[in-house]
């Protein structure tokens, strides 16, 4: 564990700094995710949406606004886009792994059923380009609509790729840029072109978002079977679900062909036994495919920093640089 | 039976007319269900956009906009639109009602899993933002934007009045706005504002549109109970599924207790059994609720020709006043 968990944590810095914005931005949120003629839209949003989410992505775009000097009203509408994005993906996302609890809560498909958490994520998603189509921003509007996309894809993906252990690293890449690093760079863009900054410095903000979303998931991935104590993970889920995550691609790439049978056993057939989570986790680290992982986040984590040190300097572009650290920190 | 039927039908002499729109929207539609990363993608959307749909809807687009005299190419682009928000909430609404057939042949979520609907549904909505982005016109964005909410929240509402015999007319016409007529209405509303009309006319297509999706579901709501022969639909889908659909509602709206009872058991609780649907037909004639339904069906096309017969006279507008009646002729 890191030495920033003994001070103030920079997402906490962030919202501090950003306080003001923040809660613009969660007024309009619920103000949009109110509904004259469907209750239970409303009710199935706020369970999401006030789960106690640390708003890390509309932070990136209230904070890619502010250091680019934006002085308009818009960073809100974009910020409450982002998050209304992501809520829709986490309520379609838990219906398709059939996930019974998300931020230590039960989920909507489980509280109230599939079909609301589909057709409330939808409304979600519809939501989110009415807010982003009053900027009146046309390029905001191609980079959200082309994040969304990319979203999606990468789901897709990412489902036809489970229990495929040919899946490469350049297919996970892919599932991580469409399913986290995609909102996370449109977040930061998007900040960059509504101040109507140079493009090299909206590149910049797209590369950190890039980097910063890739590390962030590479960290999450890797936590799923190194995690346990204090990171609030449940070791061994992408296990079970035989998920194609970076660690577990790392240690097939190594396996000899006794260790194949067995992945082939656990993830392909699905035939799992007691004690085979713990097999997995010996291969891992025999093969050091646990610290290659590690490493791989650092390096994304190392690019993200010296895209944003590429830009001027600010207390707001130093705290992003910090939030950078502090995503890689839980493995470090 | 209308004599229309021994005839071209009025949608075919507008395919017919619109045969080289047509052809540029199919194309597109094609090229941007692509997905160099997921094949999963276009060949989930490949099953429902070739499985013989009318494409209604984007017809309606290119026909308000050629009788519009719009010039330009991107009625090309809004017809896709709408084709791909049709098709998306297709595949959510299959989900959502567990369906296992549509338009005669096995539902995605039959075929491939609930999943890959969801995902790939996602991915068309979003792709439709793409393409609406592209016409650089964000009246047209807030018009579809829009419409898509409202098609959502129309979803949930119908969602939480399944089974619920309170469910009045007021809120079935919410429903119906919302699953059918807020695309139609922007689907023809569109083509006016891209062609940029004076208000009045742009006013008159929205009407237009409104009023022949009204109908057009409440035809379709009609013959639940009263197709069979030639009509296509299967008699009673709606009565097993226990929703509340207009028949329905006149028909409790006019009931003594002992009917009361009976729409209680096989509707709030769903306890229906052998002859129940029998009874149920019997006393939706007895009311005349099928006869008031079809009346009513009656009066909204009649709307919808009122505001199309306010229009400027031409071949287009002359064919989608045909294709109004023709929404009406299978109850008529």
């Amino acid at each position: 564990m890191n030495v920033m968990n003994s001070v103030t944590k920079p997402h906490e810095r962030l919202a501090d700094l950003l306080k003001d914005e923040l809660a613009d931005v969660n007024a309009l949120i619920r103000d949009r995710m109110a509904s004259d003629h469907a209750p239970r839209i409303p009710e199935v949003t706020a369970h999401l949406v006030e789960a106690g989410g640390k708003r890390l992505r509309p932070m990136l775009t209230l904070a890619a606004a502010k250091m680019c000097g934006y002085a308009g009203p818009y960073h809100i509408h974009l910020a409450a886009t982002v998050e209304f994005i992501h809520t829709a993906t986490l309520l379609h996302d838990d219906v398709v792994d059939e996930s019974a609890k998300r931020r230590g809560r039960p989920t909507a498909n489980l509280l109230w059923d599939n079909k609301s958490s589909v057709l409330v994520g939808d409304y979600l998603f519809a939501r989110s380009f009415q807010l982003m189509t009053e900027t009146g921003n046309l390029r905001v509007l191609r980079i959200l609509s082309n994040a969304a996309a990319t979203i999606a894809e990468g789901e897709v993906l990412q489902l036809t790729a489970a229990q495929d252990l040919t899946t490469t690293e350049a297919i996970y890449l892919q599932v991580v840029r469409g399913k986290t690093a995609a909102l996370f760079s449109a977040a930061t863009e998007v900040g960059g072109v509504i101040a109507d900054r140079p493009e090299p410095e909206i590149k910049a903000l797209f590369d950190y978002g890039d980097a910063l979303g890739i590390a962030f998931q590479i960290v999450d991935d890797l936590l799923d079977y190194w995690g346990g104590d204090a990171t609030g993970k449940n070791i061994g889920d992408d296990f079970r679900e035989r998920k194609l995550t970076l660690p577990l691609i790392k240690a097939y790439a190594a396996a000899n062909d006794e260790e194949r049978a067995f992945w082939k056993r656990v993830i392909e057939k699905g035939d799992q036994r007691d004690g085979d989570l713990e097999r997995a986790l010996e291969l891992l680290n025999t093969h050091g495919a646990l610290e290659a992982t590690r490493q791989e986040a650092l390096s994304w984590a190392a690019k993200a920093k010296t895209a944003m040190q590429s830009l001027p300097q600010s207390e707001m572009r130093d705290l992003l640089i910090d939030l950078n650290d502090y995503v890689v920190a839980r493995v470090n």
